[in-house]
């Protein structure tokens, strides 16, 4: 038996996310059944993230076993040849079998696309949120700062998730204005539940002028998720690294 | 009566192109039904390049006549909400009865993206030629310089264009390799038909060894198309500007 590392792009705007569920095709049994195509055997893929529908990955990690005689290196590019081209297996490896995709993870880094003009965009629709309002930058990135360091992220976590303790480190938040995009990139040693998008949708009423940036300790010590900012849309995240 | 001018962006992956064509939706008779909507009266729009079926746009401009009442700036927000959600009016603006969107343009600016890595992207593949072989950019950076200027384009224009003249100056021609992405961007008075695809091709040539940056000089003055290199997939291509 061989444990096999995948790192996966995908486009999510036409799955209902990573997990499998009874409505809607997800990413996991997509590729599942193209794994199966490979090496004949039924598999189940561990992630590190179960990624909601319509978010992106471009380095997406994953896990599964196999008795498969196909050399690791060559799999991704066996598996592509049966998946769709909105997934990609951009590399494959062996790893020791205790290796988990989520409870090995150190941590990992998503971005986050703001595209902030009064007109909806016909290329980014589902690459990025559409924020018709002015956003106050300069607020929006004094907010940020905030967020850095060990914190209780309570307020920022979405019900509906299993995860033990609500203590984690973001290590980066940056935030980059190139005209009418921006774009956000956050490292942590791990995330809860919609936390990168509740983070977001905080920091965009802060650019609204709703929540002031030196509200956000208070919001973050609260831990109460409706003092903190809505959910951000889903096809504005991305999945960007995964640290191990 | 009056003459509008209106800048479109668009995701061009389903479409025909911007014509119409007996078989296929193209963008120009989708934005056409779309003002039909708001004016209630039969449209033709004229438009400064007529892209090929999975070219992009960012800064198409069109112009079309009407006699609606509706403020001119506003028009572009009455057709959008007729529009799927691919084709986006950037802005509306009155302009003399004497302007035309093709005769009046001063020059264009367009994208074209390569992706360089061995395996596809699952995010860009509508929006980018793949090229799994290495290509050494500084040699294409060197090719690219000899395009600037005033030359006649014949080989690298595709038969089935009815202008006349092939003589175009290219005022600017650069490269930007950012990881596995490169990226042309090219700025002329006016383009051939598939110029800007073959001069994409032709560099992509170079990038793998194919051709030699000095021989550029040479495939100019052939003026014969089958001296430069393929033309380049449509889906790396997006017309970025339009200049009056």
């Amino acid at each position: 038996m061989k444990n096999i590392k995948i790192v996966i792009e995908y486009d999510g705007t036409r799955y209902c996310g990573w997990q499998r569920q009874k409505n809607g095709v997800s990413i996991q049994e997509t590729i599942e059944k193209a794994i199966e195509k490979v090496t004949g055997e039924k598999t189940e893929i561990i992630s590190s993230s179960r990624t909601d529908a319509g978010v992106h990955a471009k380095g997406q990690v994953a896990n599964f076993l196999t008795s498969s005689t196909v050399p690791p290196e060559k799999i991704c590019y066996a598996i592509n040849s049966f998946l769709p081209d909105d997934i990609v297996i951009l590399s494959s490896q062996e790893v020791p079998l205790d290796f988990h995709s989520r409870y090995s993870s150190k941590g990992k880094k998503y971005s986050y696309t703001i595209l902030n003009r009064k007109i909806p965009s016909a290329l980014l629709k589902n690459y990025s949120a559409h924020i018709p309002y002015e956003l106050n930058i300069e607020d929006m990135i004094r907010a940020s700062k905030y967020f850095l360091g060990e914190h209780d992220f309570s307020a920022f976590k979405s019900t509906g998730s299993s995860v033990k303790g609500n203590v984690r480190t973001i290590k980066r938040l940056e935030l980059i204005k190139d005209e009418d995009i921006i774009k956000m990139f956050i490292e942590a040693n791990g995330f809860l539940y919609n936390m990168v998008r509740i983070i977001a949708g905080t920091l965009i009423e802060v650019g609204k002028g709703r929540i002031k940036p030196d509200d956000i300790p208070f919001i973050i010590d609260s831990r109460d998720r409706k003092k903190a900012g809505p959910t951000a849309p889903a096809q504005g995240l991305c999945l960007e690294k995964v640290y191990y």
